[in-house]
């Protein structure tokens, strides 16, 4: 939803002197919005929540829409939580996260990717969007471009925006039997001499597709040469379907290269709710992100970040659970799906998102209303990932296997009847 | 503490072309710093923070620099937030806060100043620097400017940097029997063409100063007549030694007036390490600050903010004991530095911040460092709060009795030395 734009302009005739009372007049009804800068009064209306928020409280809807799983946290994680609260650790603490958290982010990493980070080029953040506004607020300058494969997560579009900065978007490609793919070709050709950043997601929100990694040296490569930052964001790097984690662009970067990998708890260990992430910047870099640490947030909740030292040192069997749960809720759903003549599926190689498009679909908005209000299954529409989504669906299947499975059912009725 | 922006330059002249091993190699050295914009770069070292680090664990210092008291958050408060974990309230909840939160702080609100704020009006932030940051994300453009009296908290001087602001300072008048105080002349003249936003913070950190309601009166009418926001930080309301509460600007401006008010759960009611907060925006604006808590944090975690509403339904005694504690530390510290003749002593009319200055102080950063060596007190820099400071020290007094006592003992051995 946009809103109308139209005070600024005024404001720009009248200047910066006095006004008499018919400005006053008009000002008691347009000024809040129009003090917005068009940047920000533009930012789309985030069609996730805007459905999301019709039936968030009804039990009868089975909620696929939101990108979490269906478990609460889990108890060695709220337990320490609840030792750390109960320990005092109330007041202020460190910026960019407590050395424990940072050493056991640092442990984390040898064991699951074998990088050796090191404690100090982590910087705890409250929640992978805040890391990726840290990420942006720290390389960015207003009408620099930034350049995304898309359809992707809206939130990363919209901080760059929030930034004044300026998305470029390139579309991934997509083929019958192969599904989404990005063809570097089309990455390098969109870079000019403003290109600021190359941001990549992979696996990536919402379409499934994971970076190999000879194409992640050919990124790296390249932006090294243009004196290019990259903004990797790799949350879903657990949640693959062929045995192994997803690579990072950590494997192969030297510590002064200019890359900032963003990350969160939320996906891994089912701490939507408790909004604490992690960055990794370049050596050298330390007093930035410390500063913008504290003029962002300050610090991320003393003891939530004990809690996510539990969650790091304690979890990887939960993790290894609740990808090889959300494995079997993948098979569900794509299987389901790959039945319908009117239906395209790519089975995800990673995240616990299926995206599939519907023939003769003109508004994924629409339908996905209508599949709210039709078949009580809530969907996201994949206009909300902008340009290249507006013919598909976005369901997350990291829930019960048999409530995807009765998601599923409703989900072919439906479209069956559509057909 | 600048870091050199050399490589900003090479990179321009460089432009978007591929470059050979001589760059390469200059790269590897140079690049990650150089990678970040000056406004960024430039940032200058929390100087709180910077001297805060020397001694944090050390249990011999009296720590009087950071703005927070020594007591942890009250029991009723942190078993509100256990509750609501063992609860499950760990998940994904609205953006811009829980619908209890928002209409407790609209009862909070019609409590302690009657004024009928509407609970649609309010956004729950990640603490009051967050609130901040979305404040002049929502209406700052790059090269816009915000006037700022001065001594001032240095967060809100580098969120209006870091998002492209400029910062006009307006330094405080001091009078030898009168403390500081602001005057409007001086504000207003420093307005131009590009003043976007007067940034106020009353009761003032660190100066102790409280606007009066009929400044705030003239301010409001002056920002109406020129299109201009009101972005006002009011955390410390409660902080006052008269017995009333500070006046807000929320008692005087109409729901469409372009003002935002920015607030905190920390002072009141010990949660400095929490990281929640609250703005207020004018009517109208749901949106955008929907979608800046979403692209800022996404939320603050579910259960802090249930415990905040404990916090507000439960904590008015709380506040009251705890403004009392500092009323005492406040006469305990202001009476004892009276005593020498080379301190200027004004007693803070609110917070819980005194801030004086000595005869002859050439460095307020050395001093500070001198009297954490030499004398154990941890004081924060003047210089800390920018032009106007530097000449003065600031002592934290929301302490335990006994302590501000040993604290103000070693402060008087030490001046007394210097004199």
């Amino acid at each position: 939803m946009k809103r109308p734009a139209i005070a600024a302009d005024k404001r720009t005739k009248a200047g910066g002197s006095p006004r008499g009372t018919e400005y006053m007049d008009w000002h008691a009804s347009l000024w809040p919005v129009a003090g917005s800068p068009d940047r920000i009064s533009g930012i789309e209306l985030n069609q996730i929540c805007d459905i999301a928020d019709l039936a968030r409280e009804d039990p009868d809807v089975i909620k696929l829409w939101i990108g979490e799983g269906d478990l609460p946290t889990p108890d060695f994680i709220r337990e320490a939580a609840v030792a750390s609260l109960a320990a005092g650790q109330t007041r202020y603490t460190y910026s960019h996260g407590v050395p424990a958290l940072r050493q056991a982010l640092d442990r984390y990493h040898r064991r699951h990717w074998k990088v050796d980070v090191g404690a100090d080029r982590f910087s705890v953040t409250a929640g992978g969007v805040q890391a990726i506004m840290q990420a942006f607020q720290a390389v960015l300058s207003p009408g620099d471009e930034v350049i995304v494969p898309v359809p992707a997560w809206p939130n990363l579009v919209e901080i760059v925006r929030i930034l004044g900065g300026k998305v470029v978007p390139v579309n991934y490609r997509t083929a019958e039997q192969g599904g989404f793919r990005l063809d570097l070709d089309d990455l390098f050709a969109a870079v000019t001499p403003r290109t600021r950043v190359i941001a990549i997601n992979s696996p990536s929100n919402p379409t499934g597709w994971i970076m190999p990694r000879e194409q992640m040296r050919q990124v790296l490569d390249f932006a090294r040469s243009r004196g290019i930052w990259i903004v990797s964001d790799e949350v879903y790097a657990h949640f693959t379907y062929d045995g192994t984690i997803a690579p990072s662009f950590l494997e192969l970067a030297a510590p002064t290269d200019r890359l900032i990998v963003t990350n969160t708890f939320s996906k891994n260990w089912c701490m939507t709710g408790w909004r604490i992430g992690w960055l990794i910047y370049p050596q050298g870099m330390s007093t930035i992100f410390d500063n913008l640490s504290q003029y962002n947030t300050t610090s991320v909740a003393t003891f939530i970040q004990h809690a996510a030292v539990a969650a790091l040192d304690q979890g990887d069997d939960f993790i290894k659970a609740l990808v090889a749960r959300s494995a079997k809720g993948r098979a569900i759903i794509c299987s389901a799906l790959d039945s319908l003549p009117n239906v395209r599926v790519f089975w995800p190689e990673g995240t616990f998102y299926f995206f599939f498009s519907v023939h003769g679909m003109n508004s994924a908005y629409d339908v996905a209303r209508r599949i709210l209000r039709e078949a009580s299954v809530g969907v996201a529409p994949g206009s909300a990932f902008g340009q290249g989504g507006e013919a598909y669906l976005r369901v997350c299947f990291a829930v019960d296997p048999e409530l995807i499975q009765e998601g599923a059912n409703r989900l072919v009725d439906f479209l069956r009847k559509v057909d």
